[in-house]
């Protein structure tokens, strides 16, 4: 008899984007003429750079030749082109030195954040932050890691509250915990880490031998010089973290599909008997078994952001969302409410009006406005009363939004 | 202090083929001037069809555009276009009736078929066939189900050995199993089961409560009219089987990245105390949660293989792989190789000469004739003494590489 994995049996509800899916196209199908304007999944509006059409194009021309087509990319974990221009351009200039045998081409964050438990055992107490990536949680549910769920918290994890007091950067958790997830720019807050904070981080992990799971997936949104990019602009990080990165809203492939992970050389796990495992070659192990590589298309579009030109034309609309979050902002509070992130980050996140519940609001916003957010409730129980917007949208279309928002306020 | 999975500790040497990449790397770097032929990994070499190539291009100017840039594909699922022309062209056809919300739109088969195992329990008991695609194995190794390798079998595990006696289709188990791994067009043995041969194996499912996790990633490349393409034209197939599909070998997306996977509603597992759960909604969760879909340009490669163009083209290729099928049985046959395969697979099946090794032959053949090939007993114990070929080479080089073997043999 085959036996189902009890724990899927656990989960909440349902995973939050679809359940937003659903409320919104019920909305549509009984009100056919309005017309919806989403601030909520977090997917990118504005078309891809000039230069990474151009390489795609490229690239496809070439699958249309014997000469040049191109199969399987090796071993799963990205062409040498690519993960040379990701060592020299995303880590070098900041004064990080990673090998390309430490990173490891991928479709997508979401995938590398969800799979990247799975090389460690069940054992671990695993810490989030609340409000989270739901990823993060449920990934780690379905393993076998948390008990049931109770008032919105799976017993086994260790939630560490983001609040209004602590500028949504976590203390340090009172208990010891194993695996942290970390993610700074983060959603759904659109809180960064500074230097000392995240210092105090890989203080903790060491003294530990915890690891740290830094999704840095929104770094290219930071816009203070002092704000790290990445953990392993800490001393000592490579030691204890493992980094995310993607391409979805740095350069606007959430159709596309590729990211990044890195796990250092130097990166240890420990058996049960308390010796060392290095984690790199199992990762690199579990990547050519499970994964068999990304989209030629889809790399050679991500080695093009990292040209003069792809810098440039990604850093316009990057510029371009920049500014819809902070009209977000300013709209918002000039109308009273209490709004946060948005500065370094696409994200911004605002405190629900007299105290409505997170999906209150947006049902609210969705019935009066006809703008769809995504109620912090979906994030972690420290979320109800929260709200996420994102800054992705198309300018005219933030523009109508925040003028309904105004409307109904 | 982070604990590892040991499980994957317990995993044996390199995943194959980066072993045999490995091997290959070695020898070329020791005598650079030869020209090695690959009739190894499996990856294909002709190019894309050309209506493939039309659309990808056409799909790549829409991201170019705001008004018809795609970003995230609603739930990750795969996009409707997509599963409507699965279903009515891969399924309906044949008169199965598959829903498109049972059909998952995925980057590989590796992945799904590495994946599934996920939304089981651990105490199933796994059935895998000998030899084998070394994904079913290793996965479940990793998840856990196994215990440690012994003369490369590991414990736990239900090995169905098939030999020349059987046709390569193995007998049903006779210690209950509870999921089991088939694989027809076989890969590597290149067997295709009949369909009263699959009709036992459903009937062991429905009469034991198992599941069929069924790879029919080279349905293809069938020529026998009356042998199955999909496990559900067997009756009652959908209340105990998955399927797995590829574009990787049907049309040559090994760098392209699309597959799917058909999950029906009818399709059940069971909670300890026996009661039923549906699978589908479950494996919906599990996509859902890890995955974050496939690149847009490559389904609407995928779309393109079932246009009429499309279908042609494709055919055309697989015609050119099964005319080096064909010569490679005939000429191996004609210099004394014992040959399996190579008539409903891409996938040829041959006894190493004189009693060598597998891997004795791969270095044989590797120093001796530059030519790469995959050794049996990577694939399983009852491997051992058998070597495969596959027919996805440049015909030229097809030629060029049987000469050479016929030279040394």
């Amino acid at each position: 008899m085959a036996i189902i994995n009890e724990n899927f049996l656990k989960l909440q509800a349902g995973y939050l984007f679809p359940e937003i899916g659903r409320r919104r196209r019920a909305f549509q199908e009984q009100n056919p003429d309005a017309k919806i304007i989403s601030l909520g999944i977090g997917d990118v509006t504005q078309p891809l750079a000039p230069a990474v059409i151009d390489a795609m194009q490229k690239a496809v021309e070439q699958m249309s030749r014997a000469e040049t087509f191109k199969g399987y990319d090796d071993r799963g974990v990205g062409y040498e082109f690519l993960r040379k221009a990701v060592r020299e351009n995303d880590f070098a200039p900041r004064g990080v030195d990673i090998a390309i045998d430490e990173i490891f081409i991928s479709d997508g964050a979401k995938c590398d954040t969800g799979n990247m438990q799975e090389i460690f055992g069940l054992d671990n107490v695993v810490a989030v932050t609340d409000p989270v990536y739901p990823v993060y949680i449920d990934t780690n549910v379905m393993a076998g890691r948390t008990g049931a769920a109770k008032d919105g918290r799976y017993e086994g994890i260790v939630y560490l509250p983001c609040t209004a007091e602590n500028n949504f950067v976590p203390a340090l958790p009172e208990k010891k915990v194993d695996l942290i997830y970390l993610c700074f720019p983060n959603n759904p807050t659109g809180a960064v880490a500074t230097k000392e904070q995240l210092e105090k981080w890989v203080a903790y992990a060491r003294q530990h031998k915890a690891v740290i799971l830094f999704d840095a997936a929104y770094e290219a949104f930071i816009s203070d010089p002092q704000i790290p990019h990445s953990i392993y602009e800490i001393e000592g990080a490579k030691n204890v973290a493992i980094e995310f990165r993607s391409f979805s809203k740095t350069a606007g492939f959430t159709g596309v599909r590729c990211a990044f992970a890195v796990v250092p050389k130097q990166l240890k796990a420990y058996k049960k008997d308390g010796s060392a495992v290095d984690l790199n070659p199992i990762w690199a192990r579990r990547h050519c078994t499970k994964f068999n590589g990304t989209s030629y298309i889809s790399q050679a579009a991500a080695a093009a952001t990292y040209t003069p030109q792809g810098k440039k034309q990604t850093r316009q609309t990057i510029d371009l969302y920049m500014a819809n979050a902070k009209l977000i902002r300013q709209t918002l509070s000039q109308v009273g409410y209490k709004v946060y992130g948005g500065v370094n980050a696409p994200y911004i996140w605002l405190k629900t009006p007299e105290n409505l519940s997170s999906w209150g609001f947006f049902d609210l916003l969705l019935n009066k406005a006809h703008v769809v957010g995504t109620p912090g409730a979906g994030f972690g129980a420290a979320g109800e009363g929260f709200f996420r917007l994102t800054a992705f949208g198309q300018p005219e279309n933030v523009k109508e939004a925040l003028k309904r928002i105004k409307a109904v306020s």
